[in-house]
């Protein structure tokens, strides 16, 4: 019932978990003993298969939260908490276009692949070649990320991608794309930045005041877990304190600047030619 | 360019902000003058409309949060920072199929909808009948919610949909629900609850544990805003410091009643002939 | 210029820490070779000394906070944090008799010996043997608490002490001796509570409900510490999410019971009685 | 019973609350009828006055929490839950000398005052003078600060008094002043600031890195309140999100400098001339 290439979560007592992707005679060894592939695939998903030892483990479809947490990382992840927020505030759904930046390890743009959907559009850029391998890597891990271009590019010259419905740069230096960003996205369009540390907040924002962008927010996320004992309901003795802050900005088209006209008319996209040239470019080098 | 019926957010300068549906002379009157419908559509989305005292606004289409944010409320809402963390949870992605109950006032509702995509169905109980309606207005308002089916209907004796991916419960009493859970989701399923106070969490895990139920989890989320003033960066003065609880679990199959049995085959659908009953009751109820 | 018996902090390089009692003959051996009392008792606070091996420490005074951190613990401690707080709420200053059961392992009582000073009357009470020892050593080793009382008792009946300016429990039922407080108060005090779980907060607040006190408070502190690099500030990646909840209230003298008097008089003192009683019953026992 | 001069709080019915200093004559009139003074005077604390209407108001003494909040501003103060972390970190217990500036509206000059008893010392500077006349209103107000010296002085050259056992700063910039801190504490005194902005912590931090000092700690206190309803328990809607951030440090004397000398001997008191002109001076400003 499950076919080859799919990703399964193996569910045994005790809450023990293996993520696995289907594949004939690749069956999984541990200390609960052998679970068979073709066992995992004639069960078919939400049943139990027993191990040689007898041991039951549950066949489960990964949840979005599953893959997420499952990526590999050579890169500090953006963590499920911020994601969801992100994912709300940019309004990823069905068939968004999303330009994003830098890749990282791809936890994100497995998210936003999960959310954008057959026609969504997500497209990623990732300086280091490493990085981008990974999370090409996660995501066809995942099986998601058919509606996701990656692209190994430095965006030191802007994006290679315009017309997005919204942005999100999780990169060192912020400051200095913002200023490729109204070339990149629909008028209006929500761009979205995590930085870990304030002087990058404060810089960030020194680049947004110069325009043109308004509904600046600034903001951090906190998941508080509880203890879930129900005669001795408390919170948890630790939690996370910081991953980053999350500032989000819309982008505008300059009310200020307006003098007497009637319509503005729609933005005229001078920075096109460059972005095809750009793209071009890259083509090329990925060529070689 | 702009379509009749289409929703628009139109913002003026420092920040004057109005969302209205496009409705040819059906003119926007305020403060700074009137602003023709016949211009709105004209301008085209992320163009400049000015009013006839010259004050200029943008046209933008209205993101995710916005809409959220902009729902009629009879009830208490929930907030945009505790919805994306539940639709991450529940993995509401395209073509999910979530079950919910109660609707409220539909913010939730609205935002699976528009994660769910065309392939997606959010079935969504509500036992108060002008609840229903302010949920189907809201849905209605935004411009989403095709992939939505609203039941006026209390779901005192089960939920009138079965075999959903996920199931979400915002309402008084959830424990008392949690006995239609497994006959109303796939096997694995993540499910997640909304409570406002303590008490109601430690009922609702007391039922929980009586399974059959895993990965139990109880958390809040704080959003702490900051001042968005790079040279004089600093948290909020204040912050909103509670909304509820979220608690998410996983159905499971019960492998702890496993007794040597090879697979456990696909979930008996015992309940299914129950819930047409139900169903074909309330669709009775409905046409008097 | 320290005398024997003063108790002393050496700081070393890298933030190293020992605090040790002087005492002449008794040196400190560590990795880093061997530092001589007579040595430390030379130098004085404030100096350096160097170990046999030239490794230098210097030579303070604990303060306050090193004092409550250096505690043995046995129980769970009052944090820092909370203890602060809690000699603020309950105002412990110079002079005042405070009542608290229990001692755990002495940290609350130690700060509150702190800040009552010479005047202070500090009366504690602990059911368990080994809990009041190790209060009595770690005051002792402190060398704080002349101005405390540790009494080896059971509240079940109620305290050994009246006419409190304060009074604090940190015991696992406070809601049992809640019944006792208006006997070992002054009027109008303040009172205070920790438990750590959500459940014993509801219990404790139906048994204040039921009077006499007012202007009842819960509320639960949290430290969020920052990492201290000036170039890439930022929060500590983890935090303490949970010690206990505070409860404090007032004591009054029941202004809803008044029926035309003129002046309640001051308080009748009808539990002194039973008081010198279980005093003389518990000395007895203490005696044998 | 009750002297004149003496502060007294008095509590009505439904948490009305007027603290009033007792003077005969003085009588207090309010909507709930006239208080007499010669009645609250022959009441004493814990006994219930009427007023002429007959409404009844209990006689309490004011606990340090309720003078730190009934303090006349014009300045932010310090919130009580700083300042019971501050005083808690600093030590500031029976006979302290504590320096402080500026003194601001002087919350926390009265809760150090309250702390640091008869034989404490508080010293605390504020440059304008306006503010330095409300601290000691304020003081005289509460009926503490006999241990207090309050300097109008600005501290741009430098403290007026030196070898404290701890020094707390609340002003705009103050890394100006770190500069003269060794000369104005005894060696490993703990010494703490207040900055309400990150760039502040920043340029603190930068400062203090200099030396010579160590265990420095940058954090910041939440205080989370919860609505005291035994079976709807659960945290307030809204919170103080954010009042300063704290930062401590402990004075050392520069252990990486030592090259070879057993002993370095007590702190040379360098800086102590300048400091007596500095303090001649400032008298002959303040005699003019």
């Amino acid at each position: 019932m499950i076919k080859q290439g799919e990703l399964v979560l193996l569910v045994g007592a005790r809450g023990k978990r293996v993520m696995r992707r289907v594949e004939l005679g690749n069956d999984i060894h541990g200390n609960d003993g052998i679970l068979k592939m073709e066992d995992i695939m004639a069960a078919g998903y939400g049943s139990v298969v027993l191990s040689h030892k007898g041991k039951p483990f549950r066949v489960q479809r990964p949840s979005l939260h599953d893959l997420v947490k499952g990526v590999k990382r050579q890169t500090q992840v953006i963590y499920p908490k911020d994601i969801g927020y992100i994912c709300m505030k940019l309004g990823v759904g069905n068939g968004s276009k999303i330009i994003e930046a830098g890749s990282g390890s791809g936890s994100l743009t497995l998210a936003m692949s999960w959310f954008a959907g057959e026609k969504g559009e997500i497209h990623t850029h990732e300086a280091r070649e490493e990085f981008m391998k990974l999370a090409r890597r996660n995501l066809d891990w995942a099986g998601v990320g058919k509606n996701v271009t990656l692209y190994n590019h430095n965006i030191e010259n802007g994006f290679l991608v315009d017309d997005a419905d919204a942005l999100f740069l999780d990169v060192r230096d912020p400051w200095d794309y913002v200023k490729f960003i109204p070339g990149a996205v629909k008028p209006g369009a929500m761009i979205g930045f995590l930085v870990p540390t304030v002087d990058q907040v404060s810089s960030l924002l020194t680049e947004l005041e110069k325009g043109p962008f308004d509904e600046v927010e600034v903001s951090e996320l906190l998941v508080r877990n509880w203890k879930a004992v129900p005669d001795r309901l408390r919170p948890s003795d630790r939690m996370v304190a910081h991953t980053g802050f999350l500032i989000f900005a819309r982008h505008q088209e300059g009310l200020d600047a307006l003098e007497g006209h009637k319509y503005v008319g729609t933005r005229e996209r001078k920075q096109e030619a460059a972005r095809k040239e750009r793209l071009a470019a890259a083509q090329e080098e990925s060529a070689e």
